[in-house]
């Protein structure tokens, strides 16, 4: 019988779902970014849980307030893709034995810290012993129901687009994970970006209120992976025409004769928004992002067919399904 | 510097609560059985999290079925505490590497038949790989702000109840964990109780409409620290006149030389509800519990003072804060 690790995470998930009955008042199918269930005709709750799991989640040198406030701060992001604004945060916590006064303060300074950043509050969770340090986070909003935007409204002609370039998470990872030595200017930024990832909410809410988002998915998956979860649950297809890959994982690729592209595409634990707009609201929703400071980055468009392909010229390559998947390796 | 074992989870609790900031939304203080947040005038959103740990929580001989439809019921059991009816129920969920598919169906069906029995679904959640099976799952409801059931209104006068005798579980332990060798009739009733708790949901919701409930809390850590919250949250005194202890527990204690009362204190893991009432409201109480076929008895009285004491003909004597605390040993 397969074990989980052969199974990896989607298959589990499937497992689950055919053993769960189904309610109408659900407000997002199964696979979304969040959950929702009505609370009335117009409104519906939203809400969000995310695992962060010490021995395979948290790299070796990351502080305990570091990786608290990442277990926020990737809930967060959720939200910050279906543009709600999160309005309170429970924590479940195991905590191993041998963890000192010192190691509670640092895993609570870190959730405050994560909930702060974003506005919300910690009201509530649970803690008990565990073999592993393990952070669940539950993240609560309210929004109109219209306002949410899901997966699956892509439609042929819309512009494809992301808040951010990619890569740099993979290449930090790579820093630290298997030593790539790079000098310490492009080396600071790159680890940063996987100790202190953030989540675009400021973005995501002003995205929401222009009304031109046609869907949107959290990147957290990796770049490659969230296009082929918009193709799939839009039924369309993405034709990328310039991968956002970030200066400085480009020059990280060059040092280490790496592929910037792959970096880009099929890393993970990248907290852009990968969204699509109908195009002529484009210039609106350009304008909405740079008034919060970020920045929105057009990278293809949404075309007939249901494949995920690269513009290279004249030459038109497919994007495959590849990237970070729990319980597999990377593949 | 203490290590969690040392400083046992009230600590930890308090190390969390004076790292995080406060909202003024928030609609229950933290300490209570759940959380909840300002929806609006009238109305608030309930949230609740408790996480199962495979290591310490799980008996060796539960399956997993059964432990994951207790991770549910252990979670609806507190919104049973505060009359609130449970909407929706998020799971997260890491597992270790070698685990089956026979394994993944068996927790997907435990989930799901806890879910169901309280008349309610699961909407999200998440996976991820774990070196320990952990399951924490989150409720969410809705409730008129007026009509929660906290632990602090309690008042001198009031009637000390609960909703079933103690003592079976504190057993049923025994025999799984310690090997009592006990008569099948009663050892497989003690067993049920820990492998199949009930969460006293119609109980909780049918008291809540009678607005005659001055406080509750559900007795999960033990008869004995649940008087004591409630007192310290209230501000009053206790006085038990009779110890709850169901039959089972009291044939267990006497063939094996055990104090009965002791099993229906200072166990845990037990899902009735301790209350409290207004003497007037006492009838219609009762009679609201037994029309969903559940009971309601009267174990004493809220009194003046700060002690929980228990009367035994004319002497007084205290009943110590003891029981099942997370991370330290039963003490």
């Amino acid at each position: 019988m397969p074990t989980v690790e052969e199974l990896g995470e989607r298959r589990i998930i499937e497992l689950f779902l055919e053993r769960f009955r189904r309610t109408s008042e659900m407000a997002v199918p199964f696979g979304d970014d969040v959950a929702a269930i009505t609370l009335n005709k117009e409104t519906v709750a939203v809400l969000k849980t995310d695992v962060l799991v010490g021995t395979t989640d948290i790299p070796p040198t990351m502080t305990l307030r570091q990786a608290a406030r990442k277990a926020v701060v990737m809930n967060i992001s959720d939200f910050a893709a279906k543009g709600v604004k999160p309005r309170a945060v429970l924590v479940a916590v195991t905590i191993p034995r041998d963890y000192t006064t010192k190691e509670i303060e640092e895993i609570g300074e870190g959730l405050n810290a994560g909930a702060e950043e974003y506005d919300t509050y910690i009201i509530g969770g649970d803690t008990g012993e565990g073999v592993d340090l393990t952070i669940c986070c539950m993240v609560f909003g309210v929004a109109k129901r219209e306002a949410l935007i899901l997966r699956s409204g892509a439609r042929r002609g819309d512009i494809l687009a992301v808040t951010g370039l990619f890569g740099k998470t993979s290449a930090g990872l790579k820093i630290l994970m298997e030593g790539h030595v790079t000098p310490p200017d492009i080396r600071d930024i790159l680890v940063k970006s996987v100790y202190q990832p953030k989540a675009r909410l400021r973005e995501g809410l002003a995205l929401a209120k222009t009304g031109v988002v046609t869907s949107s998915i959290d990147s957290s998956d990796g770049l490659a992976i969230c296009l082929h979860e918009l193709k799939k649950n839009s039924g369309i297809g993405l034709d990328v025409t310039n991968v956002p890959i970030a200066l400085e994982a480009r020059k990280f690729a060059e040092i280490h004769g790496l592929d910037p592209e792959a970096l880009a595409l099929y890393g993970g634990e990248e907290y852009e928004l990968v969204l699509t707009f109908k195009p002529e609201g484009w210039r609106n929703a350009v304008k909405a992002v740079e008034e919060v400071g970020g920045d929105l980055i057009a990278i293809g468009n949404v075309v007939e067919g249901t494949e995920v392909t690269q513009r290279k010229g004249n030459v038109v390559e497919p994007i495959p399904l590849r990237g970070w998947e729990h319980f597999k390796k990377h593949v």
